[in-house]
C-alpha cells in the first residue's frame, strides 16, 4: 500500500528546495513558518486519518491503474459511490480542521484531466492521457500532494489573454523545444501550494485558436527552478505569530494561499498534457470546475458543522441554549448546512462513467451545489454570530489575563454560566471569530464564494446546461398551445 | 404483469358505489364531474406513462413479493436505486400534469407500513406484517390508488387526542369485536381521495398510552358503508365549470382533496395494522412522513420545471426573453428547483434497509429536503409572476375573445411579439395564472407547505435527528478545550 | 366643502352610459353588476371616510387652489405633511377594505402633471399648467374619481412605440384638429376604471423625438364616444357570483382592472396637457411613478396589516398562537410590513416642493419602498399560508354546510378550539384564502410586483439617481488613494 | 460658541489619568497607542466636521438649555428636524470613517436620560431631573464625549441579577451614603471609552423589586478613581502596529471597545440620575435602546455608502463594472442600503415629544430600524465579497512589494486594468478586507448585529409594541365575524 504517514509526509516536505516568500522575507523551509504550520497540519491530516481504520473506507480506495490501496485524494473515482465517498471524506476532514485541508485541488485536477486528455488523444490523435496516467502513477505510488492552479493573474477581465496589455496575465508557452516547453504566467489564490510535492498546471478559461499558446497543462514539482510562491495574508494571520494559545481561535489548524509566479519554467514532454489543443480547454474548466464544485458539498459543510458546534457551545455556556429563539437558529443553521451536504451528496450518486472509465458528477447538480455554497455559509456564520453575542469582537487579549491586575478582573467578569470556566468561553469565543472573521472566514466565506469559480460562473453553466426549451414545451403543452 | 391501462382505471372507479359531497350536493359518480375530471386524468397519468416503453424503467418496478412487473406506485423500495427511480418518475409525472397526481401518498403509506408492521411484530409479537403484505399483493396485482390518510381533524391544536372536547376529532377504535374493529373519526386533505380505490388509515401523531386507541391503522375501500368524502374548493375551482378552453389554466389536469368522514366504519381484522400499539405509532408517522416529504422533491421540482417553462414561455412571447435581468431570474428560478431535486435525490440514494427489506430513505435529509419545499416554490412563483406582467391579473375572459364587438379590440392590442398569436400569450398566461394563483398554487405553494407537514414539522425532526453535541465536541476539540 | 356622500358618489357613476364589458357581456350599469360592486364599495370608502370626524384629518385637505376642504385624492401636496398624511390615509383605506381602493393612481396622476405641466410652459412656452389646474379645479369641487392611465398595451417588449407592427399598442395622436386631438390606442390594467368619472392619460415611458406623437397626455369623461372599457378577471372572481356568504372571502370589498381602448377619441384643447413634448414624457412618468411608488408603502402595508391580523386570528381560532414559532412569524411579518411602511413615510418626510409649488417625494427612497413592495408582501403571504393551514386549500364549500346530511359532519370534524364556532373559522380561512390565493391576492401580490412598475423599473431609477461616484470617491479616500 | 476643535478634543483627553490596559499593557496615554489612535481620528471627525461651515447644519444645533450653539452630539432633540438630522450627520461621518465614530451612544444616553428623569420626578418626586440638566449643561459648554454604558456582564443569560452566583455581574449599588453611592459592577463593549470624557452608567434591563439596587444611572469622569478599562481586540487589530500604510486597509479610522470595570467608585448625588427606581429601569432601557437603533439607520447606511463605493472601485479597477450582473449587485447593495437609511429617517420624522420636551423616535419604527440592520449589512458585505474577488483574501503582504525580488513580480501579475496602478487595487481590496472581515467588519457586521441590542430584543419590541388585537379585528370585521 503506496500510503506515507504524517512524519513521512512533512519530512518529504522539507527536503524540497523551494523559492518561497512570507510576509516579505525569503523563507528557506516554509514547512516550519508559524504562518504555515497550521496550514500543513490541515493538509497532513489527508495522512493521518488515512492511517486510522475506523476511516480507511472513505480515505482510502484501491487505485484502477495498480489494483493498490491508494489515499483518495490520488484515486480516479470508479464509481457513484466512489463520489460519494470524496464528499463524505471531505466532510469528515472539514469537521475535523474546521478549515480547508488543500488536498481536494490536486484531486480534482488528476480526475479532470484523465477524462479529457483520454477524449482528446481520441479525437485529436495526441498522446497526453498515456503521459498522464504514468504521472499520476507516480503520484499515487508516492501519496504526493498536488497543487491544482488553474486560476490566471487575468488583468483587465473584459480583456482575452491575448488582448491584455501584457500577454503574461495568464500562464502560456513562450517556447516549444524538442524535449519540452518553456512556461511563463502565474496563477493566483493557490490553495496549500506550501503544502504540496506538485503543481498540476491547467488552463482557467474556455479559449479560442487566437490564444492556443494559452491552452497548457502540465505537471512540474513545486522545486522546479522558475517557480516563485509568495503567500497570502489571511485576515487577522498573524495572531498564528503571537504565541497564542487562546486569541488565535484555532491553534492547530489552517489554511493559506499563495501566488505562484511561472518564471519561464521548462516542462518536459512527458509531464505536459495540453499544449495549444485550445478546443478542449473549455472541456477542462467544466469538469475541474464541476469536481471542485461537487467538493465544496462536502469539506464546507464539515466545516459549517464546526460552526453549528460552537455556536451551540456558546448558548450552553451563557446560557442561552434553551431559548427558542436559539433553538430555531441552530434549526435553521442546520438546515442550511445539510442542503450544502445534500447537494453534494446528489451530485455524486448522479455520477456517471466518462470515455476513460473515470466517473464525472452530475454537472448541473455540482453547480447548484456550489452556488448554495456562495449563499448558506453567509447566512450561517450570520446566525453564528447571533448567536455568539457582541464579545465575539471585544473580547480582550489573552495577555489581558496574563496581567495579573486584570486578569483576575476578567475572570470575574466575563465569566457566564458559573460551571464553565470563563477561559472555555474565551476559547469558543475566539474560535467563532476566528472562522467568521478571522482566518476560517478566508476559507468558509470567501473561498465559498469563489473558489471553484464566483457565483456568476456557476449561474452561467446552469443556464448553459439547463434544457429551457424543453420545458417551454412542456408549458406550452399543458396550455394548450400547439408547437410548430 | 398487473398493469391496468387508463380506460381499465376509470372504469374500475365507475363501477364503485361511494358517498360523496361535491359543492352541496351528492355525486353518484364522481369520475365524471367536471371539478374531478381534471384530477383524474392526472392520476390517470399513472398509468398512461406506464403503459409507454420509453418510461416503463420509471413507471415500472419488480415486485419483491410477486416477481412480476407492478406499478412502481404500489411497489415496495428494495434499492437506493428503486428510492431514486421513485423522485425521478414524481419529477416526470410534475412535468407531464402540471400538478399533483395524487398516488404518492399510497406509495409513501405501504411502504411505511411495510417496515413498521414488521418491527412492530418483531417486538410485541403481533401479526400485522403478514396480513399488511397480504394487502399489499392484493393492490399490487389489481395495480390500485390507494389514499394514504393520516392527517386527522384535530379540533384544539394545544390538545391530545383524548383531552379535545369531542373525542372523535382523531380517528379512533369505538369498539373491538371478534372479527375487527369499527372506527370513527375523519381525515382532512385527502389528496386524490375520489381517484383512490383504496383508503390507507394510519395515526397522524405519536401517542402515549392514554391514546392507544387513537394508535390505528388499517385499510378499507373507498366505497365502504359509513364512509363519506367531501370535496374540498379550490381557487378558481369554477373556472372548470365554465366550459373554458383558456381561462381555466390547465385545461386537462388538476387536483382535489376532500375531507372523509368514517362513521363507524367496521374494519375486519385482516385489513388492521394497528389497533392500539402506540408505543409504535411515533415510527410510522416518521417512515411515512420521511417518504412523502422525499416525494416532494420529485413532484414539485418537476411542477417547478413547468413554471419555469411558463415564465420562459412569456419572456418569448413577450419580447424580454433576452433581456439580462430576466434571464438572471429564469436561472435563479433554476438554481432553486434544481436544489430541491437534489435534496430529493441525495436523501434517496442515502437509503438504507430496513430489518423488512424495504428501503428507507435517509430520513434527515429527507426532512431538509421538504424544508425547503417550503420556500423555494414560493420564490420561483414570485419570481414567475415578476416574469409574465401585471396582466396575470388583468386579462379579460375569453368570452371577451368571443364577442364580436371586443374579441377583435383584444386581439390587436393584446398581441406582443408579432409573430405569435394573441391566444398563446393569454393561454400561457392562464397557465401562469392556474399555477400561482389559481388552483394549481393549491398544489404547488399550499400544498408544498403543508403536505406531508408543515414546516415547523421538518424543524423539530432536524432537532431531533442532528448530533448536535458531537458538532459540540468538534468545536471544543479544536478550541483546545478539554471535553469532561 | 366640496365633498361627495357615498350614495352621491354612487349616483353620479349610474347617470354615466358607458361603454363596458364583462365577461362577454355588454353591461349598461357595471356599478350594479356583482363582480364591480365590491371593488366599488372600496372607492366609495374614500368618501364614506371623509364624512367622519376621526379621519377628517387624513381624508380631507385644505385646496391651494380654491382655499376649500376637499378629498385629499384631489389635492395637490403642498408640504412633507401633506405627503405623511397621504400614505397614512391609504393605510388606514387598506387596514379597512382589505383591498385596493382605486383612488389613488388618479391623486398621482394630477399631482406629477402639475409639476410637469408647470415646468414644461416654463421651458417651452406651452400653455398645459392654466389648463390643468382648470381641470383640476372642476375634480376637486366635484369630488371626482379619476383613472390614471399609464400603462400601455406595449406590443413587443423590445420595440419603441413606432417600431411595433401595429403603430396603435401605444396610446397617440392620429389627427390634430384646431379644437382638439384624436386619440387611438389602449391601455392596461386600469385600476377602478369603472368607478371613476374621469381618465387622465400619461404616456408610460420615456419617448425620442421618432414617438412624439406618443408623447400626450390629456382628460377625459369615463362615457366620452370612442371609449371601450373591458373588465379582467382576478382569480376566483366568480365566487362573487355564487351568492357566497363566506366563501367569497372578503364579501365587501374587491377590486378590479381593465383594458381601457381608446378608439378615435377626440379631446378637445383645454383638456390636453401635453401634445408631441417628448422631451417631458420621462419626466411625466418618474413623477408619477415616484408618487405611486410612494402609495404602495400606505396601502399595501395596510392590507399587509389585515394579512397579519387574519393569521393571528386563525392562530387563535386553531389554538397554535401561544407556540414560540407561529408567534416569531407574526413578527417576522409585523417587521416586514412596517419595512414598507416606514419606506413610505421616509420618501414623504423628505419630501421636497417643485417649481409649480406642489410637493415631490424623495425619488431615490420611494423607487427604495416600491422594490420592497415587490418582494416583502410574498413572504408575508407564505408565512400567513404557513400560520393558516392546509385547510386553506381543501375547506369544502359553505354549500357543504347548508346540505343537512353534510353540514353537521363539517360542524363537528372542522371545530377547532371549542368555544370559537366553526364557521369563524370558515370564514377566516376564506378571507385568507382570498387575500393570499384569490382575488385579494390580485392585488395584495400581483399589484405589488407591477402596480408603478415592475421591480426592474425600480432597479433602473435606484441606477441612476444614486450617486456612485461619490460613494466610490468616498472610499478611494479612506483607502488612501489619490484621486485623479 | 461651545466647540472644541480637534486638536482642543485630543489635549483634553490626553491630560486625564486613566487606568488603561491595552493587551496585557497598562498605558498611561491611550491616545497615542496605535491600535486606539484611528479609533481616536474618527471620535475626532465629530469635532472637525462642526468646523466646517458647509456641515453646520448637521453638526451643530441651539441648545434648548442655553440658547448656544452647541454639538449635536451634546443637544436634545427639540424636533422632528432635530432627529432627522441626526441620522443624517450619522450617515456623514459613517461615509468619512467608514467606521464607527462611537459619539452616539453618550448622545442617545443623555437624551433617553432626560424624559426618564423628568418622568421619574413628576411619579415620585425625585429630583434627578435638575441634576441631570445640571449635568448635561456642563458637557455641552465643554463639548464633551460621553461614554453610554448599558450593557452588563449578564453572566448566566438565564438569571436576574440578584440571581447570580456573583453579585457584581451586573452593575449595582453596593454602599448609599449622605453624599452619595458607592457602584461595583462591569460594563462590556464600551464603544470609544477610550476617547470620553464621561461614563454615563444606565441599568440594561427592566428590574424587579428584587434588583433595585441594580436600577442605577449616575455619570463619572472616565478618570475617576476606582475604574479600569481593558481594551478588547478586534480583527486583524495588529496591522495597526505594523506600521502598514496598505494592509491596514483603513488606515486612519477605526473603533474599539473596552470593558470598563467600576471597583467599589463614589458617585456624588449630584450625577446620580437614578438610584432604586426600578420602576423606570424598563422604560430607561427602551428609550435608550430606541435612539441608538435609530442611529444605526444612520450610521452603518453612512458605512455600507463606504461598502457600496469600495466595491463598485473594484470593479471599475478589475475592469468589470460594465458586467450586467455586477450593476445588478451593485443596484441590490444600494437598495438594503437605502432602507436601512428610510428606516432611520421614518421613525425620525415621525418622533413625537415626550413630558421633558424632548423629542422621541417612533420607538415601533426605531426597532424595525435595527432588525434590518441585522440582516442587510450582512448581505451588503456578503455582495462586496463577490464583486471584490478572491484576492481579498489572498492578497501578499505589503512588505512583498517592498522586497525587490518579488515587488516587481507582484506589480506586473496583480495589475488588472492597466490604466490603475496595482497599489490602487491592493489599497481597495485591503479596505474592503477591513469592512467585511477585519476591524471594520467589527462595526459594520458584528455590531450592527449587537450593538443597540441583539435582533431578539427587537423582536421583543415588535411583538409588544404592534398592537396585533386590532388588526385582528380588521381580519374579523372583513370575514364578516361579529366581534364579542
Amino acid at each position: 500500500m503506496a500510503i506515507m504517514t504524517r512524519s513521512e509526509y512533512i519530512a518529504s516536505l522539507s527536503k524540497m528546495k523551494r523559492r518561497v516568500f512570507i510576509m516579505g522575507q525569503a523563507v528557506d523551509n516554509p514547512v516550519d513558518h508559524p504562518l504555515v504550520r497550521p496550514s500543513l497540519n490541515a493538509c497532513a491530516m489527508t495522512y493521518e486519518l488515512a492511517q486510522q481504520p475506523e476511516h480507511a473506507d472513505l480515505l482510502l480506495a484501491t487505485s484502477n491503474l495498480t489494483g493498490r490501496r491508494v489515499n483518495r485524494f490520488t484515486h480516479l473515482h470508479q464509481s457513484p459511490a466512489d463520489l460519494v465517498a470524496k464528499v463524505k471524506m471531505q466532510r469528515l476532514l472539514g469537521q475535523q480542521t474546521g478549515c480547508c485541508f488543500q488536498r481536494c485541488v490536486g484531486m480534482d485536477a488528476v480526475n479532470a484531466l484523465d477524462s479529457v486528455t483520454y477524449e482528446m488523444d481520441q479525437a485529436l490523435g495526441t498522446e497526453y492521457h498515456g503521459r498522464f496516467r504514468q504521472f499520476l502513477w507516480y503520484m499515487q505510488e508516492h501519496d504526493l500532494v498536488a497543487d491544482g492552479a488553474m486560476t490566471d493573474a487575468k488583468g483587465n477581465r473584459k480583456l482575452k489573454p491575448s488582448q491584455q496589455a501584457d500577454p503574461d496575465l495568464f500562464v502560456h508557452i513562450v517556447e516549444r523545444r524538442p524535449d519540452g516547453i518553456v512556461v511563463r504566467g502565474a496563477k493566483l489564490h493557490q490553495t496549500g501550494a506550501l503544502n504540496s510535492h506538485e503543481i498540476i498546471v491547467m488552463p482557467g478559461l474556455t479559449l479560442g485558436e487566437e490564444d492556443r499558446d494559452y491552452a497548457v497543462a502540465f505537471a512540474v514539482p513545486a522545486d522546479v527552478p522558475g517557480v516563485t510562491m509568495i503567500y497570502g495574508r489571511q485576515p487577522s494571520d498573524t495572531r498564528k505569530l503571537e504565541d497564542s494559545r487562546i486569541d488565535v481561535g484555532n491553534r492547530e489548524f489552517g489554511g493559506h494561499e499563495t501566488v505562484i509566479i511561472f518564471d519561464d519554467v521548462f516542462v518536459p514532454w512527458e509531464r505536459v498534457f495540453m499544449a495549444g489543443e485550445h478546443g478542449f480547454s473549455g472541456l477542462l474548466v467544466e469538469r475541474f470546475a464541476g469536481y471542485h464544485r461537487q467538493s465544496y458539498g462536502g469539506c464546507k459543510s464539515g466545516v459549517g458543522d464546526v460552526v453549528i458546534g460552537a455556536a451551540q457551545a456558546l448558548a450552553q455556556l451563557q446560557g442561552t441554549d434553551k431559548a427558542s429563539h436559539i433553538k430555531d437558529k441552530i434549526v435553521e443553521m442546520i438546515h442550511l448546512n445539510e442542503t450544502l451536504y445534500a447537494c453534494g451528496i446528489a451530485c455524486s450518486a448522479e455520477g456517471k462513467p466518462t470515455a476513460s472509465g473515470t466517473y464525472l458528477i452530475d454537472i448541473l447538480l455540482a453547480n447548484v451545489c456550489k452556488l448554495n455554497v456562495t449563499r448558506f455559509p453567509y447566512e450561517i456564520a450570520r446566525l453564528a454570530q447571533d448567536i455568539a453575542g457582541g464579545l465575539l469582537v471585544t473580547l480582550p487579549s489573552e495577555k489581558d489575563w496574563a496581567n495579573p491586575e486584570t486578569g483576575p478582573l476578567l475572570d470575574k467578569y466575563l465569566r457566564s454560566v458559573d460551571r464553565y470556566p470563563t477561559e472555555e468561553r474565551c476559547r469558543m469565543l475566539r474560535l467563532m471569530e476566528n472562522l467568521t472573521l478571522g482566518p476560517g472566514a478566508a476559507a468558509y466565506l470567501a473561498e465559498s464564494m469563489h473558489g471553484a469559480g464566483s457565483p456568476q460562473a456557476q449561474r452561467i453553466m446552469l443556464a448553459r446546461l439547463v434544457d429551457l426549451e424543453g420545458r417551454v414545451k412542456m408549458a406550452k403543452k399543458l396550455a394548450g398551445i400547439r408547437d410548430e
